[in-house]
């Protein structure tokens, strides 16, 4: 049966084993897979490259789409197969090792990666590991459910390994639309000028010469580890759907808004849950990756198209969406990620961007990876690719962590990913804080009122009142800009031993 | 004479005094004028509203393209005139009062303020003051020495009053190219390709209707107050120039580069004045302003084009280029603001970028607008536009200031505008950090190891030394990161009171 999914006849006798293809993989290789938030992966070579390193030391450099599912990067990083990683992940294992500086994790912009590659910055690309779910009758390739750096990392790489995915139904081919820019400087503008269009190929052209080893396979992707909607999540979408409506009201977005953005994970799907019972209409999508909020929007009919890199979703999403390939083929595009995420494509459209902070101050300065300022939690991703060109750029964090004892609105931030230039609009479950035309002093008023959880209001506000003291555009107190986190360090709580006394107004 | 430079004869009954015309700017409102860099400003009406706000109460919001020349700012500033200041200013007066919070500034990347007001964030815009050269019998707009934000101020604003600038000659018409992009959601590519192509009309294309009011003037733009390269700006020239011909070897740059981006200010003039010994040729610059150095280069025959927003130069060169205005109308053309600094066009012609650090950290995050992390110098100008999407980011610093009592080199900025993920490559007259794709720790090393000044490198080893005792991707010690800015501020020197003690390695 798999050999109708190989149309190009030379190609079915590089079927091989995922052992013998993972030694096209060589000590010091740099090596370009598929996968982007756990869609789209390779299942078989990865875990095959693993158990080889257990034995045989190797030692490479992975870049991917960004993160990857089946504990590839776990199993990887426990062989110490991995000196270098780029651009995003979210392992534990792999993580520890990158903050103990065993492994060299290179944090980018996910819309860089593979322009990093053909300025020659970056790599060249030893080896591709791409899965797909067919190859055509002239070699190219039918990626799955990712299109992430594939395209590019195929088209570089000296060899080429297929995972064939069985389990992917073939009628995927036409959900993608591959289109990789020109080399400079000779580069044409990237055409696209609404979310639903096609600029490109259904598949990835590479030469077949290259097409080294096929490896078949039948596993699905790693399911969507989101949570749930939760009470703080649902106020945070309440906020932003108040805020939204508003806009409308005001005539400066339409009833259809503008095409929405919304990053990885468990608020940002909430968030997008949100809309569900909103009023806005034929909503469209120009995303990196959709999530099941956004297949539930699409079912729904609020969502009239959805364009991204990848699909990350549960199961029985997972399982609806191949039922029904034919269906939602017609209504989503999956892109390269550096067309999903192009700085070009996204001011063009006018995006509406919405994603998730780890900690933000007063100011309106993001931090997305840090973790007390130094400890890495998964890379930067999309979220720049998209804050710094979008119509708004919107932010979004639940106000506390760790039981109240960690406030995610702070005097600073210990590590900045998105500087205030970047930041529209910041929202937790207390309230919204629109920042638009605002002074920094003028920001940090609207964010202490409306964003901060009550309990370290007032601390916040006793910071930023001494601090404007001093004086200053941005007024801070270098000596007590971080000692939130020094005291959550120290005593596992930001929060003050005593209460603070504050001055009369 | 002038009556030849108003071309629709309906107008010249507009021309008025510069007191009549400023009575159209009322409290309360939102004025965008042109001048971009201390080029093409306002010369008259400008002072005539500071001597009218002397007697009379009046506060507005001033938008204009970059700095402004003539003192407009702190008269204006001295006048109590000024709410709210955007998107970018280099007075002393005017800083004060920012710094002290009397003045709202709102720090805005370059490209994107025009945006903003037509998204209805920031405006609308009720008066625009444009300088020009000349109205034509259609009443278009013949912009001066800076196109800026003007066009679209002037497309957007109730009423436009405009200072015809007779000292400008006739001749400038040409030099321009103005293209606005079309309203979303159905906005066009932005069709530029190449440096030298022109996409738009030779002037503002505006309602005649709405020009209120004409000043005639003749005086000259404010003179660049950029100072002569030293033998520090040649240090930094020589490194740059050393690079880039090691990337034209490694055949990742042809010997005519890609297209040249240089921020204002002494260093950045001196670094291009160091094309001038080079073996490059037939450069060309996508910029957004030309100083002094890019004339000479276009003079020499090294620069074989020049696309800005400005022309901010001194005395004689603003003399020689008005002098000869049909010769360099071929060689360089000016452009609004949104298109010089486009993102879209920044990335597509992957363009060297060269721009200024105030500090930068052993990270490579850049700071370019705050004092001691609190107090505003300028402002983040283009830095930004330019950094993110360029083919090469490169940041220039002296690696010291004040006698040496400031080192630029900083275990951790106090203000972040450009995080390490825009930051290719650091230069000081010590010499230079070639970043890319380097993880945190490795940049760190790269940048102790090159441009630290050697009186500060072992304290900053140290501390990079002691924080990857604690590990992270990013090793910080958060209470110590800003001890060198509190030392300064207690001490007024970074230097440590006593030498650091190294452990044996």
């Amino acid at each position: 049966m798999h050999l109708d999914r190989i149309r190009h006849p030379g190609l079915r006798a590089k079927i091989t084993s995922a052992e013998q293809a993972a030694l096209l993989v060589q000590d010091g290789m740099t090596v370009g897979m598929s996968g982007f938030t756990r869609a789209g992966d390779c299942k078989s070579v990865p875990a095959a490259l693993a158990a080889r390193a257990e034995r045989d030391p190797l030692s490479i450099t992975l870049i991917t789409g960004a993160s990857l599912g089946h504990d590839t990067d776990k199993m990887l990083a426990q062989a110490n197969a991995l000196a270098r990683r780029m651009p995003f992940q979210v392992d534990t294992t792999l993580r520890r090792k990158i903050n103990q500086g065993e492994i060299a994790f290179i944090d980018q912009h996910l819309s860089e990666t593979v322009e990093q590659l053909r300025a020659g910055h970056i790599g060249p690309i030893d080896v591709a590991i791409i899965e797909a779910a067919a190859i055509t009758e002239s070699g190219a390739i039918v990626p799955t459910m990712s299109v992430g750096n594939s395209a590019s990392f195929a088209q570089q790489a000296d060899k080429i390994i297929i995972e064939l995915n069985l389990g992917v139904p073939a009628a995927i081919e036409g959900l993608h639309d591959i289109y990789v820019p020109t080399d400079r400087p000779a580069r044409q503008p990237i055409g696209l000028v609404s979310a639903d269009q096609r600029i490109g190929q259904p598949f990835i052209e590479v030469d077949p010469a290259r097409i080294a080893a096929i490896v078949v396979t039948h596993e699905p992707d790693s399911p969507s580890n989101a949570l749930p909607p939760d009470e703080e999540t649902n106020a945070i979408a309440g906020h932003i759907n108040a805020f939204l409506r508003r806009e409308v009201d005001a005539g400066r977005l339409t009833n259809s808004l503008l095409p929405l953005q919304a990053g990885i994970g468990t608020i940002a799907n909430a968030v997008l849950h949100g809309f569900e019972s909103s009023s806005f209409e034929k909503l469209r999508m120009y995303s990196e990756v959709l999530q099941d909020s956004a297949i539930e929007l699409l079912d729904q009919g609020k969502l009239a198209f959805a364009s991204a890199s990848s699909i990350t979703v549960s199961k029985p999403v997972y399982e609806k969406i191949l039922a029904n390939m034919e269906h939602y083929r017609e209504r989503i595009v999956l892109r390269p990620q550096e067309i999903s995420n192009a700085p070009e494509i996204v001011r063009r459209l006018g995006l509406i961007a919405i994603n998730t902070a780890l900690e933000f101050d007063i100011y309106g300065n993001v931090n997305s990876t840090h973790v007390g300022g130094t400890h890495m939690m998964n890379g930067i991703g999309g979220s720049g690719d998209f804050a710094r060109n979008a119509h708004l750029a919107i932010f979004v964090s639940k106000s506390m962590a760790k039981n109240g004892d960690i406030s995610s609105v702070v005097p600073m931030v210990s590590h900045v990913d998105h500087t205030e230039h970047d930041v529209d609009v910041l929202v937790t479950e207390c309230g919204l804080a629109d920042l638009r035309g605002l002074a920094p002093r003028e920001r940090a008023r609207a964010i202490i009122r409306n964003c901060v959880h009550p309990s370290y209001r007032d601390a916040l506000q006793d910071y930023f009142d001494r601090a404007c003291e001093r004086g200053g555009q941005t007024p801070h107190l270098l000596e007590e800009a971080f000692s939130w986190h020094q005291r959550f360090n120290e005593t596992d709580s930001m929060r003050p031993s005593a209460p603070v006394e504050r001055k009369v107004a």
